[in-house]
């Protein structure tokens, strides 16, 4: 037997959860939390819920009461005053009080309608409904309450009490309920909980907003110099103001770290490296230290400083890669040869992945028996970059990791710097993908970059926006990385560059691009086939016309600029697609509040596409034949639109692409916005 | 930190769960228990996966290996072998050895492919694969899962080990793997589980059949004996071998325990009972004892002994009717009055739904404070009936007691009574409806009663036979009962009398009728718009022509046959609709191995319906294009149907369904069955 039998109501069902409460939901600072449950009992007793809640360093719990639905189902919300770990519960009850009121103006009517027809009766007779045994019993219920409460209501409580008491043995004949609004009010706020059922915990991760709504871009600090020269921090730095400009801020460089020299890389990933091949950045560690050292070529903590301050001058915030791998070069080598695997013939095992492989990496052994303290150093390395002051990590191959140290490490950092944001590099099976995302990474890299055709993308984004997905899982586009330069961008085909860059800014609240290589439409891949970049930027120093004027960056500012000024596109939580009659033309649209924004993309990129739509009125909150007025962002047209069909043609020569803002029209009755 | 942390392996959606695990899956003896989950690990490590599962009376596990079908997901089964609880895991781990083993052919490969062509190099080099240092490291882990051996493995895994290492060092150049299936084979069967993952535990209730497949038939003893004369316990025991012929198997009789005399009502649910009036079953209780006796009028326990002992002659089953109410005049009022709600005047509150009152009840109240005496009061009422030989409950209006109540005394019973099964007649909202089942209820009442249009019967089925709900919840459907005569059935028309029979014994394995009210086609309500029945039986004796000429009985007989011959009727999970381009027309079929069965009815009482059907051939498991035979089991016509477009023509004078056996033709190249 329980120990308390009498818990009679059920709660079930609860959203927002994550495997059933094992991993937290994720939301954003000032983000309305909303939740609902299944909150029923047995029989007929009007039952009550409320969320329970509370920040993880907040002694005290918060409550809020739900709002019936209908069908037994219950919904609030509350708004997280701040970032860290929350946790909620439900809790429902029964309220006696409120079954009994219900009750009785129930037994008011019947009894008014046997005065007025006494020949009402019969197996259902509603004859002496017994009003004065009602009242004395609601009396009873008030009374208990009143005890039950030490607070300052007990003795409203006692006074209504009374006041029924007195009615019941008036024997006055009423003909409304002698309940009022301020009783009922009175009575809510104070609860009969003796038995009620409260809910396990869930939890909750709340995060600043940048881990919904960024704009990154990824550069090569050796790059950043103009002239043949290698370019060091000061050079990034020098980049950041026109970044900055262009709306971009999260700009994220790849590993800074000293780089090894035994097994380098050349040019083009060659096997064999020339005396002044700079070798790639993913090969951390050589004499200069490791994960914690800067590379000598980039500068030393002088430079990263000032780079961190002009960041923060300009409102940007500078990434790190933290790629958890090493060069043999690197000083753990030789401090902990047992966080490696060590080969029958006593050698450390490099990266294989047979028959390919990769030498001048070694994997670090998550079933080293020295685990603990691998753990230990891996998660300082991150607190040693946020000491100077770094807030974004952007984790190399996470998937390649032992999972259960992520949740691990993520939760040690957070929880002392619960603003740091973590964006999972895996690119590998969904459900290793989504692992990561529950454990604990802010924001994921996705497969965007290889969906091109309507179905594709329409498919991925459902599935990305919906339940569960949606709660854990915090897309970032990317139509390019260093890694992967796709098919779709081989053939230097500007108006592919253009529409793949709306759909990542636009689909996702997180997008970002690796430039220069793609505001300049860099296309040539390593050979056919590959999607490597040809000398590519992981193993040589490039130069780059920054200034060029085909460069992108003007259409990528307007982009950055729309995202930045509609608060519908800072969000994923709203995208609904749109029907269109032509396979090539994608509409969607996002909605935050008053902000509506509307999507059409010409996927074709050589030919004219046009079609009719055919929108969903009710998503857009507009009148089914409303009339409204679509204002191009992009290309700065101007349309009235009306209903759910209107034409709409696009030349991927001028420009792939629509983002309308919509608004109800003035001149017609409309639409509601 | 945890205390492993090299638990690598995650496995997540566990299926089947319900509620994630707080609740039993419920499945029957004999049937195959399918079980799916996710299961992955970080990198490129092959995984493994097997079911963990014991009987909850079996101290030793068993174990059953998961088959990976892509995508991270993995497939086991196993057949429980007995009724009872049983508990299941999911265990996960990495499989070194295996990966090992893939890697090596590979090198194998690309050494062969170098050798045979030395051109081949470049930044993925398969030169200088080193085989021999592989063959090393092989050796090593054998010798290692043999040195972890403690069994008769051990020295095979050491021979394995040898054989790997002599060949590293004889520096032969392979051709092809060294690893045969046998090792593979033994290593499977030793695997490492150091760092194994195991889920938490998943409960499974296991049945006997019937708790699956049953066909009920409903009657009051006290209309059973011929003439005008009050019937007893022995009339009931004469017609068992009629209702056995026709092909019932449980036979359920409304409560037989003493009548209360207070209040007691009178035929057509009169307030003002005659004195001859024999009032309702269901107001238990006089001075003649309560839930644990017999109504006298009925006869005693040698009577009661007589009719167990005939139903298992005859191979059927008694279910009783347990309705946790009381008269006044129950027992339990002067004895326990504090089980009851004590109102202010020191009365005690009868039944009400304002402003209707139920004054010959006394709904029991769980809130009291003596809830533990009378939750194992309650307990005790089913274990004297099982002891007398019942293995079968209707609960009567379940949801209007305390949840938590029925998962501990279903549980209780159930522990030392496996077999004992529990319908729960709960006629309510869903949440409540699907939680009565999750706390253990073995079968349920369901919304069939009133699913009248295709469109309500597909979109209704659909949802209790796909997951989460078919987990749990087992529908048992029934076309009338005392209570309700639906609107459906107030027109005396045979033809819905007919279709409905042939639904509710064909879309679920479990159905039943109240009768003779149904095979007599009783239509008459108590009132317009009411669903009560007119001269209910529920009130009063009614006498019956068992042996009319119209009587339904040879038709349930038929269905009940074809029912009893085709193993596809007797389960659900199999069901799905088929498209007929007419809403008049529903077409389903069941599939189980061999035996498919196909359904078309006509749901239009009065006119002629045809259309063409558009079968799902894959569903059906035949050829998209091949010819099968279709032989109707209701009215003995055969017929060769084609591919998925065949004409349906049904008169309801005639006969408004058809149910077909469907089998591959054997002139035509058709399908597989």
């Amino acid at each position: 037997m329980p120990i308390e039998g009498r818990r009679r109501v059920a709660v079930e069902d609860v959203h927002p959860t994550v495997n059933a409460g094992r991993f937290a939901a994720k939301r954003v600072v000032g983000e309305t939390v909303q939740i609902r449950a299944a909150v029923y009992a047995d029989g007929h007793d009007h039952v009550r819920a409320r969320i329970i809640y509370r920040h993880e360093h907040d002694g005290e719990w918060r409550y809020t009461d739900m709002r019936s639905m209908g069908n037994d189902l219950w919904e609030g919300e509350f708004v997280p005053a701040g970032v860290g770990l929350w946790f909620f519960r439900i809790e429902g009850w029964i309220d006696h009080f409120d079954t009994w009121a219900a009750d009785l103006s129930k037994r008011i009517s019947a009894q008014l309608g046997v005065l007025a027809d006494p020949q009402l009766g019969g197996t259902s007779s509603p004859a002496g409904q017994d009003i004065p045994l009602a009242l004395a019993t609601g009396a009873k219920l008030l009374s208990k309450l009143s005890i039950e409460n030490s607070g300052v209501d007990a003795g409203l409580l006692q006074e209504f009490a009374r006041s029924l008491q007195r009615l019941s043995e008036s024997r006055v004949t009423l003909t409304e309920t002698p309940v009022t609004g301020e009783w009922l009010e009175v009575v809510r706020r104070n609860p009969d909980l003796r038995f009620s059922t409260q809910t396990s915990e869930f939890l909750l991760r709340v995060d600043r907003k940048r881990a919904l709504y960024s704009t990154w871009y990824e550069f090569f600090p050796r790059s950043a110099a103009h002239a043949d020269r290698h370019g060091n921090l000061y050079d990034a730095a020098r980049l950041i103001p026109s970044l900055a400009q262009a709306g971009f801020d999260v700009l994220y460089l790849p590993p800074i770290h000293p780089i090894g020299l035994s097994f380098r890389k050349g040019k083009n990933n060659n096997v064999q490296a020339a005396p002044d091949d700079v070798g790639s950045p993913w090969a951390i560690g050589s004499l200069h230290g490791g994960h914690t050292a800067i590379a000598p070529e980039l500068g030393g903590f002088r430079e990263f400083d000032e780079l961190i301050r002009t960041a923060e001058q300009y409102g940007v915030e500078i990434a790190l890669d933290i790629a958890f791998q090493c060069s043999p070069d690197h000083p753990w080598v030789k401090s902990h040869p047992d966080w490696f695997i060590v080969r029958p013939d006593g050698s450390i095992q490099y990266a294989e992945n047979p028959p390919k492989k990769y030498q001048d990496i070694y994997p670090l052994n998550f079933e080293s028996d020295d685990w603990r303290n691998l753990w230990g150093e891996l998660s300082e390395v991150f607190l040693f970059w946020v000491k100077r002051g770094v807030k974004i990590f952007r984790v190399d191959n996470p998937h390649t990791k032992a999972l259960p140290f992520w949740e691990w490490c993520i939760g040690k950092v957070q929880r002392s710097h619960p603003d740091v944001i973590f964006l999972a590099e895996a690119f590998t099976r969904p459900h290793l993908m989504y692992g990561l995302a529950k454990l604990g990474f802010t924001q994921s890299y996705t497969y965007f970059t290889w969906r091109n055709t309507k179905e594709e993308l329409v498919s991925y984004l459902e599935e990305i926006t919906s339940e569960p997905v949606c709660e854990y899982f915090r897309p970032n586009f990317w139509p390019n990385t260093p890694d992967i330069l796709p098919f779709s961008l081989q053939k230097n085909q500007r108006s592919v560059f253009i529409h793949r860059a709306v759909l990542a800014a636009t689909l996702t609240a997180n997008y970002g691009i690796y430039g220069p290589a793609f505001e300049l439409m860099e296309s040539r891949p390593l050979r056919e086939g590959s999607e490597e970049y040809y000398e590519s930027e992981k193993y040589q120093i490039r130069e780059w016309n920054r200034d060029a004027a085909t460069s992108l960056m003007p259409i990528l500012t307007t982009l950055n600029k729309i995202r930045a000024e509609h608060s519908a596109l800072q969000q994923n939580r709203s995208l609904r697609f749109h029907k269109v009659d032509n396979p090539d033309l994608l509409c969607y649209s996002k909605r935050e509040h008053e902000d509506l924004v509307l999507v059409v993309v010409n996927l074709d990129p050589t030919h004219v596409q046009s079609g009719w739509t055919e929108l969903d009125m009710s998503v857009l909150g507009l009148d089914a034949d409303g009339t409204f007025e679509c204002r191009d962002l992009l290309q700065d047209g101007r349309y009235t639109w009306n209903g759910p069909r209107n034409f709409v043609r696009l030349d991927p020569q001028i420009c792939p692409a629509h983002i309308f803002h919509v608004r109800r029209s003035l001149s017609g009755p409309g639409g509601i916005l």
